[in-house]
């Protein structure tokens, strides 16, 4: 029987990278959540049934290490834009992973990734267009 | 000849707060935006043409100063979610600000704001819907 790819690495440990370990572990998928500093974890929700492991996710050895070559989802989440840029292309460009999102505060980074296949998230762009929604003020700029 | 309301106070000048002055003040709107820490309005773009003021949110004696009572929107996006709540009360409840704005990063402070007529902006929610979008997996509890 076929079955479904079920491994996903999440980089990075914030409000973000936790919430997505939680929910995605509720899930069934098998969640491995980096991050450089320990203490990093304590933001993880109680629902959260993967492994945390501490590590840096821009060292090749160490995402062999946790068998970054079997996940088909990963996810660039630390708090550093240059990081997410450099984590995603790494997951997406050596180790071909088949979907690799990458978390960008700042919407100028995009042209570091814009060749590639991954796929950014930028939560500020998000509430800009959240507010047009709620206020009925229109930006004329497209995002 | 009636005249749309023009003046918005933005409190707090992080990457959300600066952005939306900017934008705001190109389409004609009177923007002032306040902060604690005056080194926080270098993230102001060079399209801002409103007013920054260094100053307390919180204060009431601060925002009457500044013509609360005058402006029909106004947005609270500090880095502090307890903060955002009390401001964005403040110039709902205390001046019937028109339209009031919070920025949230935990959606469990919802539960502070949630008898006013305050509208909260959650990034990190609005981040975990685009994940599901981009990826296909669906979280089935809604937010």
């Amino acid at each position: 029987m076929f079955q479904k790819p079920k491994n996903i690495i999440i980089a990075g440990c914030g409000r973000l990278g936790s919430s997505l370990a939680g929910k995605l572990s509720q899930l069934g998928y098998h969640v491995i959540i980096i991050d450089k500093s320990e203490e990093a974890f304590r933001k993880l929700p109680d629902t959260f049934s993967g492994y945390q492991v501490v590590g840096d996710a821009a060292n090749t050895e160490f995402l062999e290490r946790i068998d970054i070559k079997n996940c088909f989802l990963f996810i660039a989440t630390t708090n550093s834009d240059n990081a997410n840029c450099l984590i995603s292309q790494i997951a997406k460009n050596i180790y071909k992973v088949e979907k690799v999102y990458a978390r960008l505060d700042d919407a100028e980074k995009q042209i570091l990734i814009e060749d590639s296949e991954v796929e950014a998230i930028y939560p500020s762009l998000l509430s800009i267009e959240k507010f047009e929604k709620l206020s009925g003020i229109t930006f004329k700029e497209d995002f």
